[in-house]
């Protein structure tokens, strides 16, 4: 199909917003909300490094707009619109198009945002699906990775660790549980909680390469160190995670999507969070130093791999 | 080099504006100029199929940030912030990199547009870079494709068809001449005509496909046709075009990144278009109908393919 019938025939029905403009013109036109700050992201999924050939077309598509908006979740915003890169393959045949386009419609409904505009390229030796994601915040009001401050706490949302079981499972190397599956495949971006943590959370992103790396970059640029106990990180039920070496491995898994953020110590964060709908644990105390450090029983545990080094 | 150092080392410094936030957070922060509509575009380049693997990785950062302007351009907007994503294989190496980052740099500096964000993703086949630029423009003044009027003028910025014959000597099929190999590596983008056109053009797109088939898609757009005088039509200086095949060969190649627009008959485009310091040329007029026409001492020389085709 050339690119022009699949845009025509499963991208311009998914472009209804007025920003859109039918995807008939060269840009997306948009009148931002008055008095807000605006927020960007661009995320890029390439075919067998962040997701497996195999993967069913609509969870790829959902996982291109979560990991997107896990980014406007850590800083706050609330997503308004996106535009898409599709580079594609012979592999992504017309199936696999239309398979992606009514995941990315479902999904793009579920989050409440709209589809601006974009590009595709066909002919590519695999896939390779960016994302732009614009989002507001209240002026002045953006999260950001450096207010840490000593004696502060450190919460992080849902469990962590799932999605890197979930990877195993889709890989074959153990049998799948569909709950931890969709973890991998499904990320749920939290943004609820990433909102109402304006103006209350002092440091906050989203765990992505695994909570430590992600903790000791906090950690870095907030110029403090999180003392983060290991067995207070909350984990999926079930068989997966009964000793320390299984608690290191959740804690240093990739593509968890949750937010990790620190409060001054008194913040009613558990309150908060209910609010938000959303679950959050404490996991430990900022203190003075540089980066991260995992304890188990007040014992340094920090292992030397901390998650997932890109490149 | 781990792509962590590669953004410290070239992307970091290009990243001064303050809505990137150093790179350092996971989104970037703009607080919009007030009373302005926002413009959003995002177009894709791919090695082997939008340029070639031995172009110079300057001009093919130059031609990544020129297209996604040019959309801008074609909208009136000016010209505000960008994200990269940036896919690369092995033969992006360490050299390349930093020959493109700095090109970028340079491109960036020329247009006065800040480096906000992005991803970079290595251990791809091929280059696929992204680009998503954002600009503004006054509220309800965004060009559009679809306002083109019976008995309007049409006009085209520049010369057509010097990038067809440039992307020849690219590929060593004829002697090369720079100023034509750079209209295809280093377009211009028509920012200041385009934002003077707002409030005059009545329709405006640029022309990347090529003249026929991209004034074919702003006269489907506005339900009339475009007929245009391919004598008219301005070609580059030479040796290049002697007769009509030469002419239906430059009003059908892509990449001139000019832009094709209407006005009401009456409106002094060339006074305008003097204090945007760019050359207009009127190619025709819109008639009744759909699409496009070129004509030829009145007669009908319309060719069947109109210019590039994508996929």
């Amino acid at each position: 199909m050339p690119e022009r019938d699949f845009i025509a025939r499963h991208l311009v029905p998914l472009a209804t917003a007025p920003a859109a403009r039918g995807l008939a013109d060269d840009a997306a036109v948009w009148a931002p909300p008055l008095g807000r700050d605006l927020v960007f992201t661009h995320d890029v999924l390439a075919c067998g490094i962040h997701y497996l050939a195999g993967d069913p077309p609509s969870d790829i598509a959902w996982k291109l707009l979560a990991v997107n908006l896990s980014d406007l979740a850590a800083m706050g915003a609330t997503p308004a619109g996106v535009l898409l890169g599709l580079g594609m393959s012979a592999a992504e045949d017309a199936a696999w198009r239309e398979t992606f386009t009514r995941g990315l419609g479902r999904a793009l409904a579920a989050f409440d945002v709209a589809l601006w505009g974009g590009d595709t390229v066909s002919g590519l030796d695999r896939a390779v699906l960016g994302l732009t994601a614009i989002g507001h915040v209240a002026p002045g009001g953006a999260l950001s990775r450096r207010g840490a401050c000593i004696g502060d706490a450190i919460w992080v949302s849902g469990t962590i660790g799932d999605a890197g079981i979930g990877l195993t499972m889709a890989r074959g190397t153990i049998p799948a549980a569909k709950p931890l599956l969709d973890r991998f495949r499904r990320p749920m971006p939290r943004l609820a909680l990433g909102q109402a943590l304006v103006g209350v959370a002092t440091a906050c992103m989203d765990v992505s390469d695994g909570l430590l790396i992600d903790a000791d970059r906090l950690g870095r640029a907030s110029r403090a160190r999180l003392d983060i106990d290991v067995a207070a990180v909350p984990v999926a039920d079930g068989p997966w995670t009964t000793g320390l070496d299984d608690r290191l491995a959740r804690v240093t898994a990739g593509d968890d999507y949750e937010l990790l953020f620190t409060t001054p110590a008194d913040a009613d964060v558990p309150a908060l969070a209910a609010r938000a709908r959303t679950p959050v644990t404490r996991i430990g105390t900022v203190v003075a130093g540089a980066g991260v450090r995992a304890l188990c029983d007040g014992r340094d545990v920090t292992p030397d791999r901390l998650g997932w080094e890109h490149g």
